[in-house]
């Protein structure tokens, strides 16, 4: 096991590995930036090293000063957190060449991964399932309705060199598919000078389920159940839990036991997370995350597993000790993202936290580096705190969620505390009948 | 189900209570002292009534201002907590001459168990396992002989009429046990007047290991497994845990077998406590509080069930819906009671608390109605918060408490967390190995 781990993160997600590590009686070491000096992730830390000033890439974006604060300090190995250097290939293989350990999957991987199109190839050569669609472009119309005949109307053509909407239109019958296609194409010319375009399935009103992963690079590897994380603003996630109100054991075991297969045959390292879109009883995959999510909790809740604990000792060379069989999952999480934003415009709302007053008691599990009298710098994400609350059942889980949120006080910032109060008492939200598109839409309804 | 309950009680075990309210959906009444109008579980209720003003005896335990805070506010159930009215048969029979329903056992269980003298009698009835000795006072040397051998030394002498340890000589062979009955009948008439000494089996270094139970009242009766209590300083329970570090399944199996068939045939109605003392493989019966402890989160984080709303839903007619097969325990946890005392002299220290800041992440619970700012009046008991962390193994719990507990702040009065900082390192505890004395000795060892 490592004596030291330089942590390369901030916020709660470097208190939540520092928690691990001190866990494994692993010393650590925090980084941070001159306007992280009072956080808590540094005074808890056994040791701090500042590597700049913000913006995140005069600091924890700069690889030679985290590499330095690794030499100084003797730090063995590097737990990324998530965001900022978590997906950096480059990192990786840095570290690799400096003889420290980069706690994640190897550097091929996070670069496989990494690339939207070679997610997808390595995806579908797994046996992972992935939209439906044309191989390449689509040039002539009678092999467009060829192909959207095969996968099915509403069919959405894309352009090839497209991005950011343009270009995308949607065909929910073969009499809208030649106009669709023309105007597609005309559209893709004058964005992008290239008016090539492919088919892909269209989901209507699809739902966000992802499947975590925990491999050892050694061949072994499982899964451990869905989260859900339909509801999002803006492509961010909101609140995720597990399982999914959508699913059925039998449906959560096939798609995990095949995304777990594939793990198997890349002998993927650490825990990594599958992306689906899912409609109808199918899932379709998005895209892989090489790293450990935000939402990590809800599983850990599930399953007992300490994932961060997982990660470090996969790196330290650690084998998995246990088959798919043995992860059992009980009860049900939910997790609330605490974004320090007025919970109606959204605008971020930095500067000192007044006061601060947690909930506690029964199946309250509160991840957040916030304390009273600390001043949230404007220059990072928003995320202060999560909240993870456990039940036997989703209606238990519910019930806590609206409980512990009416407890929940922190004065000084606005957060998005009363958004999840609102939340917990709509009547899709009770029932679990929400897509990708809910909250966006219940957020244009109820301002 | 209730409409609304009133909690009989303050701290953290009224708000406890609340919040199992809350998540059943049951308006809550609080009830205050004058000491206590800024108390948080005042702050928290749906609605509060002042009884009165301190001591206890003037508010907390007067029942015709508490049953006119029933009346006045329409509650139709009242839950005592622990301590005060808990296990006051009066006061559950004048709530039920009230048509109040009193969240407990029948005031009959509560008076049986309430008499030292009768609950033993009663537990050897059902068949829970006593302290071997005389059945009365002993006068003759030859019979104290044939029932010490019977029982087999270490016996103990104790005054018939007696109590607080006079009149009490322990005697390790025959050869001492002349002697030993003269000095006490000596030592027992010239305290009480009264010479009658009648012997029992003396237990040098027992365990305390209590069983939870929970009845229906119509007959049904389950157990829920043991905690282990031993670590007490002048009997008050200091750190509790489950399961014992002494005891396997098949022990626990059997004695909470036996401690659930007495129930049954009791007919016991809500939560109750059997409490032992546990040496060399033998369980002795000591006394059955008949209401909520301390301890119980212990309880609820092997078993998942959350014992307050169990006791609710009994109250209000529910039958059990489980067996002993469909009780099931995993983990361990461990529960350090916070007190508001110097941690190395035990001096109450009252006062005003200026920061609080409860760590938090995963296996952490803290039950505690403590807030930044609160004044921790000097009228009640020092108990301000109990920290509740669970693992898989005991191990893991232990280094989850470690550093659980270096994340603890409460500032402006001093608190027990630095004896648990010490204790978590003690190679004893690391071991389990520890009986009802070994507190008190490593306390004059190491003040």
């Amino acid at each position: 096991m490592f004596d030291k781990v330089l942590i390369a993160n901030r916020g709660e997600i470097a208190l939540r590995v520092m928690r691990a590590c001190r866990e494994l009686g692993i010393h650590t070491v925090a980084v941070h930036s001159t306007a992280d000096e009072e956080a808590m992730h540094v005074r808890l830390a056994d040791e701090s090293v500042c590597i700049g000033p913000p913006p995140a890439r005069d600091s924890y974006l700069n690889i030679p000063a985290i590499v330095a604060a690794c030499e100084i300090t003797g730090a063995e190995a590097v737990h990324p957190g998530y965001g900022f250097l978590s997906e950096n290939a480059r990192f990786a293989e840095i570290l690799e060449e400096h003889k420290i350990k980069f706690i994640g999957p190897s550097s091929a991987h996070i670069r496989t991964m990494g690339d939207k199109i070679e997610a997808k190839r390595t995806a579908k050569e797994l046996g992972i399932p992935v939209v439906p669609g044309s191989e390449g472009g689509v040039s002539e119309i009678s092999e467009a309705r060829r192909v959207a005949k095969d996968i099915g109307y509403p069919v959405l053509i894309k352009a090839t060199a497209g991005g950011g909407g343009r270009g995308m239109k949607v065909a929910r019958s073969e009499a809208e598919l030649e106009n669709a296609i023309q105007t597609a194409q005309t559209e893709a010319k004058a964005a992008f000078g290239n008016g090539d375009v492919y088919l892909e399935k269209y989901l209507e009103k699809p739902r966000h389920i992802e499947i975590q992963v925990l491999g050892d690079g050694q061949g072994r590897a499982v899964h451990l159940g869905e989260r859900d994380c339909s509801l999002q603003r803006r492509h961010q996630k909101v609140w995720e839990e597990a399982h999914s109100p959508a699913l059925n054991a039998a449906q959560r075991e096939q798609i995990g036991g095949r995304v777990a297969k594939a793990m198997q045959k890349l002998s993927y390292e650490g825990v990594g997370t599958v992306e689906f879109l899912y409609e109808n009883g199918e899932f379709y995959f998005i895209e892989m995350n090489t790293r450990l999510q935000v939402e990590h909790p809800v599983t850990e809740m599930l399953t007992g597993l300490d994932l961060v604990q997982e990660q470090i000792r996969i790196a330290a060379g650690a084998s998995l000790k246990y088959e798919q069989d043995d992860i059992t999952f009980s009860g049900h999480a939910i997790e609330c993202r605490i974004n320090a934003e007025n919970p109606t415009t959204f605008a971020p709302s930095p500067g000192r936290v007044e006061n601060v007053h947690v909930p506690g008691g029964l199946g309250v599990r509160i991840d957040s580096a916030l304390y009273a009298g600390y001043r949230i710098p404007p220059y990072y994400d928003s995320l202060i705190g999560k909240l993870i609350v456990f039940g036997k059942s989703r209606t238990e889980c519910l019930m806590r969620l609206r409980r512990v949120l009416s407890e929940y006080v922190i004065e000084g910032v606005e957060t998005t505390i009363p958004l999840f109060q609102r939340l917990v008492s709509e009547p899709d939200i009770i029932d679990g009948h929400y897509d990708i598109h809910w909250l966006e839409k219940y957020l244009a309804k109820n301002p």
